[in-house]
């Protein structure tokens, strides 16, 4: 019989793929001896299999009773019992967390029958009524309603008509908070309540323990499947089919009174990374009310209290022992762990209970210093802190940040907690639906809530930062935000809102939807109009940190790390960040967004000549100006390789629009301006990505290949001979078969001779080819012959395998997304399962017809850490990404040599 | 040490690989004591050398040497002796015939140590001072100017001055004839022809026979390089790596007087395929006299004379004997080879030499009377007779011929020799280079020429037709249009041009450049105007024939024949040429080319629904059009199977365009022909290619593919009622991932339930995908998990493995064959190297996946014969092919499996 359900002490924190995360970590604190209610975790192969089957394996059920008894005996109560009624609570958990995207119901065992006992039991009627109202509201919403697949309009679910119901009663006895409502009050809501349930759902709240407790266990289980869910997992790469585990658990409560307390807390602070134990908790309350942000909570402690918090109470001044309890709890699970963890309590008249335990969420910034500072405290050795960090992580830390320089200048109008560092600047928007709605037209949007909450997921994704005027660090758009290493403040407590103005208003500001806002994340102010954002390196003692962290990881790094870089500013910035070389210089770049047009106009020139004569006045003209930026890249990286493609160009785009520019251009020309139209429409192409680009050019002008090697070989000459290291790497374009390589390698060695002739100086170079069409890969035995080294343009070879125009894959790939169909988009992480048989097709090929085969890889995915560690596996000598990516893929390309060593350890 | 020179005695037929078809067969026929005039055969070997190292082997001056030595003995003559002289010609011959595009040198050994002894041994001053005006004319031309790479303008070659100090003599002496120039006359002329040599190129006309015979051998070598050879090879697909051998042989003269003559013959008629010895002859002539069709040359026998020749004197009637011996020699080759013969001969003072047999060209109309005929007579077997046609023969028979009831009515204004089948209808064109012009905007075009020669190799391609004023059945167009199967009539000798004027004219009729002229090469007629062309199985007699060669191929053939079909009328053509079922109906086809604009304009309104339910709605109103289509035709394929295609519109082409269309479809959807314009721009693509479409299109719109399939399965209900057999395979196309095969599933099965239910039939049917995107090959495992079939689409899958898109390629792919770096178009035929890479694998692990997957080809080349081969030996199904292709196709395949078994059996 296979084993569905484990009881808190017969699971550990290694059996988190079956018990899910927080049941996993539950068991845990429970075998470390920590105070954790008791209960038992239904494991994620029941939430596959109910899935799958849309019922429950068989012997589930005596599984549960029995484990069921187990935790009466443990807890001393019973379960629907009418003198000491156990209550439960019921708990998603995934392998990895998804804060707040699936379901959890509270007080499950509320009932006409136990309800009078557990009166009888706490002497506190107002808590008990209290609770089951907030069991009718939770339950009727999330089982009745969402489990069953109803849906509603935003504002007419069962919640919210329960809601108003709520606030008739407060409206009508003049309350203004929940805690003013009486036990009296509450016994009558919870009456109306169950009539409006019986009403609106058509039958009626059940009143039945135990099948409260199937329903609740079932809806779990389906919140797997909800909206919120699948959207979370598809922007996080998690599988659909790990399913969630459910944890039944018995109900501690943070709202007994006045001796009841819940709270949340990280082990060290998560913005910062700083070793001082940080939480906020709130008195008299359930542990939903701290994460919602729905009341600012008071600080853990005095040493980490802020401006926004200073003035309430810290646990460690109302309840030092229990404090101290807390404080020992941390070091253990530090200890344990070796990680930050994030951890959820509860107070109980006064008895402390762990809720939760889990490696809590970081910024860059903090996972930087954390990983450094617990090395250095010898509690985790060099891999592991190397390992630590996540690639994401780094790329946060190279976010910019808002310039101390200008932010010296003007003070803020608003103020909130650091929640996400970095500095952010947009446009104000107040729904997650225009935050998307803008940011699809390509606009930078800051996201203004009045608290966020799991259905803002896709606002907040697409917004640049996020600010909100309630909730504390440990809520779920401060935990949401970190997780993406997203610019975040939360719990700017004078902000007001109107959101049906559309305004924002503070110390006198006032703003509307589309005013600019700038945020500085790493200290929790918010300015109004644009500040200037800077590289994050002037932040001078924290780039240290970093660098003495990428040093480090660079021990462990066996790939080399190159930029795509097409000016000398950019090459510059990439050797800075680490990058040993070139992967990909585009010639063609150079004609991009110049301040004069001369080399645009000379490029015009040479794709409208009409006979080769034409062709080659074009040609000697623009020479000069090729040879001038190859050879100002080239010196910048001085010792280190360089590959420069030859020009691949999109003939049609760089054909002027425009009577003027036309008309400039055909005088040029000696032609009409006509006929430069006429040229024009001649070189439009059905489908230009597949058209005449790339080698194919030089196949047919050859003396446009002919320029480009003379200006790589004549400026690696002249640097020569004033002292320098030159090794160009000449790199030709779109190739699908070596003959294109035999014919263009006769035009360089002709050069070649030449230019040694003229100059006196015989240029070391290599030769080799992008690999970037399908045929390419499947000839790369082939290839390999002619070409001395590969690059794989992961772009093109993805769209190429794929048949998706990169240019039109948004009236289809978001569906594909949405549905499942692709786990992730294609361009962004390579897909192994199809372009990386081609791409370790071509390895293997390539170096079986020459060994010494050079190969790396200079798509966009260069820089992807996913992509990264696939380039690892398949045998790859290097990568290359854009300069701010330099320091994500030598993190990558380190994490993946560890990861292979382990491996190979394991016997792998 | 390597044997580089074979004596003609030490050859045979079966050498053609090394010796080349002319040699091996001259080896051949003196095996079988034919009167072969002695020589020796300089291998291909030696040319794969000579072009490589630039310099001969070392040994094959002693190997020359020894050969020479022993023609010297059999002849009783001596190479540059002054009293026996041996003169020698230098030919070339590759391992398939290439005719008239490489190299020849006649009377080698000519000199002024030789002339005398030559001319006491003749007694034959003038002959003898021809023969050595035409070695300097040939030489000079060949070896001194073409070989060593000197190009000239037209008309300023060296053989051009030649030409005109012989037309000057000729004007000073009023001589009209070449005849009439005297010993004297000559004997001056080749002083002068030696002299303007020395002046033109720098250097003497050699006088040593064994310098002569060493540049014409180079020169040989070197013309399989030459211009023509090439661009013959590139559409002939012969790889340039064969190399030619050279044929050196002693000279016989048929231009020796009036006892002398030589002829041109075909065992049997290659036009016709008739068992009649049927041939062409000159008296006191060179060979190449004949060929180059200058001279219209007299029949061979009685029985062939025609209209053209039938006042000439047979060779039958004039030298009895000789014909007679002829006539053995004809029935001993044929007996020998089993196939019909082309034979050259010369006669020398009345005894007959044999200078070449090979395997006739023929038309197609021939190859399959031929093959049944000589089947019946016993001479082959079946299966020899199913390989002796070419599926380009059958291809050839299925051109159109010209309508015999519309022949009737008018009167042919030009009558020429049937030299190339069939009808061709198009433009006068007078030169070769505007036949490709004209014929690259996609114009039809008949060239017409005084006559043709090498040069024009690219024209006759281009041109639908071939129309000459002089020359024989076996001269140079005829023999070049017949290998193509091409529509060609050759010495209309009414015809009279000016080429200078662009005009032709005969008979009164007057015509110019553009003019339409239909010929009907069948019977050598030439008409004035365009008249219709019909479908060849008007000519009953030779249809049933034909239908009886297909029938004995199909008892050879192992693998299926489908037809690409769109229509009934298509269905219905395809079921009777022989196809077995659909492989390919293409929804959107319905809505190209109709008379009535409503489908198109439903499928516009469908396209351009802005919203759900304006979708649907459009698809509702789709759906008894597009039932109504598959339905007629799946009643054609009754019993057959049928392979239907979801549709892939490429959208933007139906957006309408101009402002009527678009205000009336503005109308029907309620909205402003303004928005229909925006609404189409939405929809342009960068590269439609690869952008939405296929089943992209029903990811996003379901309810599109729901009405096709709904259509596909009550069609079949209906027909399934109404007692027909009916299976559709219903096709998903343009997939890249199983997800998309199990989304599309979904719908379908739902579909199915629901037809069942409305119709009462359980429609069996069988659920696949095209196969057109790699990725779907590299994953065609997973692929065929869901897929009970796979199509490859050819088409697509070139493109997209190439990177070429299809409607582009004209910019750079002729450039590509024309420097040989692909070896064919592979949207002709498949791209074995890469393309068919991805197919293998495709079959490979779709099979391992699904042992019983169904696979077939639906492409374009899915006629092609190479590509029919390689799908055979890939292991598909069956392949698909436009209905005119498909006994192509079933040729094809059964030929591919007759290879395949003689492979098998020869253990390989």
């Amino acid at each position: 019989m296979s084993k569905y359900v484990y009881f808190f002490n017969e699971g550990s924190a290694r059996m988190r793929d079956l018990l899910g995360g927080k049941g996993a970590n539950l068991c845990e604190m429970t075998r470390l001896g920590m105070p954790v209610p008791q209960g038992f975790v239904i494991t994620t192969e029941v939430c596959v299999h109910y899935t799958k089957e849309g019922a429950y394996p068989p012997t589930l059920d005596e599984q549960v009773n029995a484990a069921l008894a187990n935790v009466e005996k443990e807890m001393g109560l019973k379960f629907g019992d009418e003198h000491e009624p156990l209550l439960l609570s019921c708990r998603s958990g995934a392998r990895r967390s998804m804060p707040g995207m699936m379901e959890t119901v509270l007080n499950v065992g509320l009932c006409s029958k136990t309800i009078p006992g557990l009166i009888e039991k706490t002497r506190n009627e107002r808590f008990v009524y209290d609770a089951y109202r907030r069991l009718i509201m939770m339950y009727s919403d999330v089982v009745m309603e969402k489990a069953e697949g109803i849906e509603t309009k935003e504002g007419e679910g069962i919640r919210d008509k329960l809601e108003s119901l709520m606030a008739g009663m407060k409206k009508k006895k003049h309350y203004t908070q929940d805690t003013e409502l009486t036990a009296e009050d509450l016994k009558e809501l919870c009456t109306q309540f169950k009539k409006k349930v019986r009403e609106v759902m058509g039958r009626d709240f059940p009143d039945d323990p135990m099948e409260q407790l199937w329903g609740s266990v079932g809806a779990v289980f389906k919140s797997w499947n909800g909206k919120r869910a699948v959207s979370y997992r598809r922007i996080e790469h998690i599988p659909d089919d790990w399913g969630t585990a459910t944890n039944v658990q018995s109900m501690v409560f943070g709202n007994m009174g006045e001796t009841s307390a819940t709270g949340v807390a990280f082990t060290r602070n998560p913005a910062t990374g700083e070793n001082k134990f940080y939480g906020e908790w709130l008195p008299n309350a359930q542990g939903e009310d701290v994460v919602a942000g729905i009341r600012t909570p008071n600080p853990l402690n005095e040493e980490t209290k802020n401006p926004q918090n200073k003035h309430l109470p810290s646990l460690q001044s109302k309840w030092p022992a229990l404090y101290r309890e807390l404080g020992s709890i941390r070091t253990t699970l530090e200890k344990h762990f070796r990680d930050m963890q994030d951890i959820e309590f509860t107070i109980q008249e006064g008895k402390l209970y762990m809720l939760q335990c889990r490696n809590g969420k970081r910024t860059g910034t903090a996972a930087v210093n954390m990983a450094m500072d617990m090395m250095e405290e010898g509690l985790i050795d060099e891999k592991t802190a190397v390992k630590r960090v996540e690639p994401g992580h780094i790329e946060e830390v190279l976010h910019p940040i808002v310039d101390p320089e200008k932010e010296k200048e003007v003070r803020p109008f608003l103020k909130g907690l650091p929640a996400g560092p970095g500095g952010a600047c947009g446009k104000i928007v107040f729904t997650s639906a225009d935050a998307v709605k803008s940011a699809s037209r390509g606009e930078k949007v800051i996201l203004v809530r009045e608290e966020t909450n799991p259905e803002d997921v896709e606002g907040m994704r697409a917004a640049e930062g996020i600010l909100t005027a309630r909730g504390g660090m440990t809520s779920h758009a401060a935990l949401v935000a970190r997780g993406w290493g997203k610019c975040c403040i939360v719990g700017a407590g004078d902000a007001e809102i109107n959101l049906g103005a559309k305004r924002l208003s503070a110390e006198g500001t006032k703003l509307k939807e589309g005013d600019l806002i700038t945020l500085n994340g790493t200290r929790g102010l918010v300015y109004k109009g644009a500040l200037a954002l800077v590289n994050p390196s002037a932040n001078r003692q924290f780039w240290h940190r970093f660098e003495d962290f990428m040093k480090l990881a660079d021990k462990y790094r066996t790939i080399g790390v190159r930029t795509n870089a097409d000016t000398q500013h950019d090459a510059k910035v990439a050797r800075d960040f680490g990058a040993e070389g070139i992967g990909l210089f585009r010639t063609e770049h150079m004609f991009y967004g110049k301040g004069s047009d001369e080399p645009l106009f000379l490029l015009r020139k040479m794709i409208l000549s009409n006979t080769p004569e034409e062709r080659q006045a074009a040609v000697d003209e623009l020479y000069p100006i090729v040879k001038r930026d190859i050879k100002a890249t080239l010196e910048a990286m001085d010792g280190l390789p360089v590959t420069i493609r030859l020009l691949d160009p999109p003939l049609h785009e760089f054909v002027p629009q425009g009577k003027e520019n036309q008309a400039q251009l055909a005088k040029a020309l000696g032609i009409k301006p006509s006929d430069i139209k006429k040229r024009g429409e001649a070189l439009r192409e059905s489908n230009p990505m597949m058209g005449h680009r790339g080698v194919r050019l030089g196949i047919t002008y050859p003396e446009i290949t002919e320029m480009q090697v003379r200006a790589i070989l004549e400026a690696s000459a002249e640097l020569i001979k004033a002292g320098k290291r030159m090794k160009p790497e000449i790199m030709v374009p779109v190739t699908c078969d070596v003959g294109e390589l035999d014919a263009t390698r006769v035009i360089v060695d002709r050069v070649h001779v030449e230019v040694r002739k003229t100059t006196g100086v015989d240029v070391p170079f290599l030769y080799g080819t992008m690999i970037e069409i399908p045929r390419a890969c499947l000839l790369a035995d082939k290839m390999a012959k002619s070409a001395q080294f590969f690059s794989f343009g992961t772009n093109d070879l993805t769209q190429m395998t794929f048949g998706f125009s990169r240019d039109d894959i948004g009236t289809f790939l978001p569906d594909y997304l949405k549905q499942g169909l692709l786990p992730a988009d294609p361009f962004q992480t390579i897909d192994q399962a199809g372009v990386g048989q081609l791409i370790q097709m071509s390895v293997d090929r390539g170096r079986a017809a020459r060994p010494d085969l050079k190969i790396g890889i200079c798509g966009e995915q260069g820089g992807d850490p996913a992509s990264v560690e696939f380039c690892f596996k398949a045998g790859l000598n290097y990568v290359s990404c854009s300069p701010f990516r330099v320091p994500v893929a030598r993190l990558a390309a380190a994490q993946a040599n560890l990861k292979h060593k382990e491996a190979e350890n394991r016997g792998v």
